[in-house]
């Protein structure tokens, strides 16, 4: 049996499916090649039935042994630690790593998430477009001058910010070829499309189970 | 001369004074009773000026010897590894303070900067508020609870929370006596005290400077 096991809920719907945030997790442990297993908590009642896990309601968190984790982004970080092919291990390269992964948590996803919900709160010209263009367009510059976020390979920090910015809406925003090819290169990563198909067979293979409740 | 160096803008208006966050390392640094330097790049044409090592034109970054890095949630994790006053050195302490401090930065202040955004741009009732509203109250519910967020003592991740939390307008949201009480609490640690009013000083010295400068 595996130490570290990811935790995610035992079904969603259709909608989220394949962009469930335990996918960033399975994701590293199979760029990394570490053993894992994957548990659940029910997604109905989620808002009380996990708190003393995760104190927001939500998924993933991550267990380590005795150890437990909430947070996908602090969750990767705990992995990298355990597999260099994750993030590097000279000085300078592990700080470009951690840089560029908390730049997707707080600098990119800090505006792609609300603006996302304020579009399909039915806002799309919401008045956070603004600096939504700004953020793209300044990782647009970037993605045009390198392959990588960070130490010149495949990092967490790439694996992050591709699954932030890989989301529909975000993809659709605006003209930016270099993002698009970076989006594109990232995510034809067979580690990607392997923790991809399992989550989404994982869903499917729980809506066969509701339906049988259901029906039964 | 220290390898340590915070830098920030040479100047910003008088709203934002004690709450840009070259603060949170300096006041990092303090805490652990670490030496920095503080350096400076133009606020003027910040967009443009210093984006070789900042890449959004923001503040701070920070030098440490040869090493650079940027985003303060980054350069608060690096500060970490050199003080255990900052983050405990055990693995279940750790993962308690890295998981934190990444909720700090992608489950709470996600919600509440756009938020903040959102109000201050003439839209106080926005989409935003019952997500913004569901946040804060699962934070009162646990410092209802509990004194620090991590490892039962003061760490990075309490700097960082209270830093989010005391924005004046998020501060204001809601009737939250615990939460109330924990950002009091943290704020009025020394090194904080400290570290405010020298990067106030240091703004309200640039002042002088600029209006001689207009006038000379």
């Amino acid at each position: 049996m595996s130490d570290l096991t990811i935790w995610t809920y035992d079904w969603v719907p259709e909608g989220p499916r394949g962009f469930v945030r335990d996918l960033r997790l399975r994701w590293a442990c199979e760029e990394a090649g570490l053993a894992y297993a994957v548990r659940t908590v029910p997604f109905d009642d989620r808002q009380t039935n996990h708190l003393d896990r995760q104190p927001f309601g939500q998924v993933p968190f991550l267990s380590d042994g005795d150890l437990q984790i909430f947070e996908s982004g602090a969750g990767l970080l705990h992995l990298a630690r355990k597999s260099e092919r994750l993030m590097p291990r000279d000085p300078v390269g592990e700080a470009e790593t951690l840089q560029w992964t908390i730049a997707a948590l707080n600098s990119i996803e800090m505006v792609t998430v609300p603006w996302w919900f304020l579009k399909i709160s039915g806002d799309p010209d919401n008045q956070l477009t603004g600096w939504m263009g700004q953020r793209l367009a300044q990782l647009e510059a970037i993605f045009s001058e390198r392959e990588w976020l960070a130490a010149g390979r495949f990092t967490i920090a790439d694996l992050l910010m591709a699954d932030v910015l890989r989301v529909r809406e975000v993809r659709a925003f605006g003209d930016r070829p270099a993002s698009e090819a970076y989006v594109s290169c990232i995510t034809a990563r067979p580690a990607f499309k392997k923790a991809q198909a399992e989550q989404i067979r994982q869903f499917k293979t729980a809506d066969e189970k509701r339906s049988r409740t259901a029906s039964g």
